[in-house]
């Protein structure tokens, strides 16, 4: 993402409002991956294991979707409401991110 | 799990065997999310975080296949052989285990 | 979908250039799902069963974000180029769509 | 897969005794797939064509699901009994066709 580009999303994002709320999900997505080495290391069940690797998973998801939509609303938004090239970049970035999400 | 049926898949998991690499592994992802989180913290565009959200999420979904191919192939399969109830219950719980998988 | 909201749309969608091929595609994903049956029909192996179900849930997938993308760079675009409600109806929507994508 | 070690699953497999059931779903299913190529043809709004894909992706999912869960308690089950090269093949070709619902 070229600095350039970036500056014309100004210095705020859509998730600028929930960066609170993201850094406490973060956190605690951190500390379930670090729960989840201490199940390994202390040799339990495999699928209890996995069980807290799908809770990680759906928590990252949930993360995925609330920036996605953020920025959908926010910089794609403004992007398209100005449209020429910016517009299309914006677009071409946020289906890129939707298509890792559903791959 | 019910620790008498824990016991019946004996001490040692799946797993066991790659038990350093999965630690290797899940502290890499725990690092990830600590990125991520600093991403949010330094308020970088919202497409950057997002691929890295989708790189933790594809690295937990490798953990997660990596574990249930172990235990399909040492505890489900030890059940197998002996049959009845026991192996009921791993087929079940190995079936709800790919479920959350594909959910 | 409220018929108003829809004509604001205008009568062409993001992928009326592309319907030949959509249909073309919506045809042989038929045929796969008659062959699918065919092959339950006739017994045969699960594995190979499964095999064709993942090449049609891959192709409707491909469908999808298709018709996710021209719609994101059509109706989207075009309202949140005139703002207001209806650009707001329109991304809460594609929200929604994508949300069941990566379900 | 190889006649012969389709033989050693025997003429029946997991789904053999819900055929039926799988049958009719499939059937619906085709018959979803001709009905969104129609909404297509009609021009129908996006949207509205993006909730019918995720439905019919939905069914194809159940019916996936189904079939992995009869073939692992059916034919992987069978194998596991026997012990061998033949468990190991059909706990391989399983995991396989797990990975390919999870992609």
């Amino acid at each position: 993402m070229t600095e350039a580009v970036d500056q014309t999303c100004h210095s705020t994002h859509g998730y600028t409002a929930e960066k609170a709320s993201y850094l406490r999900r973060l956190k605690l997505i951190e500390g379930q991956a670090r729960g989840i080495a201490r199940m390994v290391e202390n040799d339990q069940y495999c699928i209890d294991i996995l069980t807290q690797v799908a809770a990680v998973t759906s928590a990252l998801k949930a993360v995925s979707l609330g920036l996605l939509e953020d920025h959908l609303e926010h910089c794609v938004a403004d992007a398209a409401r100005k449209g020429g090239a910016e517009a299309d970049e914006k677009l071409e970035e946020a289906m890129q991110a939707i298509k890792r999400l559903v791959k």
